[in-house]
């Protein structure tokens, strides 16, 4: 398990020993069972998470209803970045949907990081950037489209999403009700 | 106007002589007039931008309409990411609403600045975290609220954009016609 996350940092980077093991010391590896909760809303977030298997999901709570706002999958980063960075409390919970294996990120061991591999910094900005300009993406596409185009964007970039996540999770994402989405479903499947 | 760039740098990092002359050769401050388009749809973006004085609007043109997805003013960064990382086409607009003062981040000449000046990849990760962590907020915001409570947060959050910014950009970033954004402001201020 030890060089789990030196071979996931080594896609990226061309790590000396010395380096690989300073990644080992400060990102372990860890297994989570389906249903755990990795951060609850009011915590402040002390660790975020690169996904190497399985699937969180985050949400809120609001009114008393669930309400999904995000489904992170293999390669993704899992992190409450106002949270983990302002050490303020979270006001969402992110919970793994199926067992998890995930490369836990803690703030102060990931300081540490940055000072024994300067090149990580690079790393983390590159994906970064290329995280937020997802996201940038993201956002704009859900302003700029109803529940149907985003139910067939979904379909088209993310059909695994789609196997993978219980349909009420699917349609609070797409912020509709579990009823929506079945008319949406059966209403593509017949204009095949 | 040559020192400008290093004043603001200042405000974040301690430069010595040698890096500030690096930053004012690498960071161009340009004027922008009010109507100025800065990027367009098709067109691959080399440059991001940082706003110093003025208010930038990103849009998307979707069935011949115009839908504002993003306001950008004082201190905070304007990037079409994915456009100017991977040189791909942008599918939006990027159009300068009030006559704009702006610092002008070339690509080419930021990959420069991380070798001249290496702490300069410390603010820009840094900065993006933060910015990436606003917007994370920002997305699960929209998808968990409706066009009133979305007002009601600019109201308190980003009252200063309500004042700059035209009503029918406001409806259009909202999401909702402008006749729907004056029947909310009615109600609200006959709810005072």
């Amino acid at each position: 398990m030890g060089n789990e996350i030196s071979r996931l940092i080594s896609r990226f980077l061309t790590l000396t020993d010395e380096e690989a093991i300073a990644f080992e010391e400060c990102i372990p590896i860890k297994t989570y069972k389906k249903g755990e909760i990795l951060l609850k809303e009011g915590q402040v977030s002390r660790d975020s998470y690169f996904v190497i298997k399985g699937c969180v999901r985050k949400y809120y709570i609001i009114e008393g209803d669930e309400r999904t706002t995000e489904f992170y999958v293999e390669d993704e980063s899992v992190a409450s970045l106002q949270s983990y960075m302002n050490k303020t409390p979270a006001n969402h919970y992110f919970e793994c949907i199926e067992d998890c294996m995930l490369a836990v990120l803690n703030y102060n061991k990931e300081q540490e990081l940055f000072k024994r591999v300067p090149k990580y910094e690079t790393l983390c900005r590159m994906s970064m950037e290329s995280a937020f300009g997802d996201q940038q993406e993201a956002i704009s596409k859900f302003i700029t489209s109803n529940p149907e185009t985003r139910y067939k964007d979904l379909l088209e970039k993310r059909p695994d999403l789609l196997q993978r996540v219980p349909q009420y999770h699917l349609a609070s994402y797409l912020g509709i009700k579990p009823e929506s989405l079945s008319r949406i479903r059966k209403r593509l499947t017949s204009k095949k």
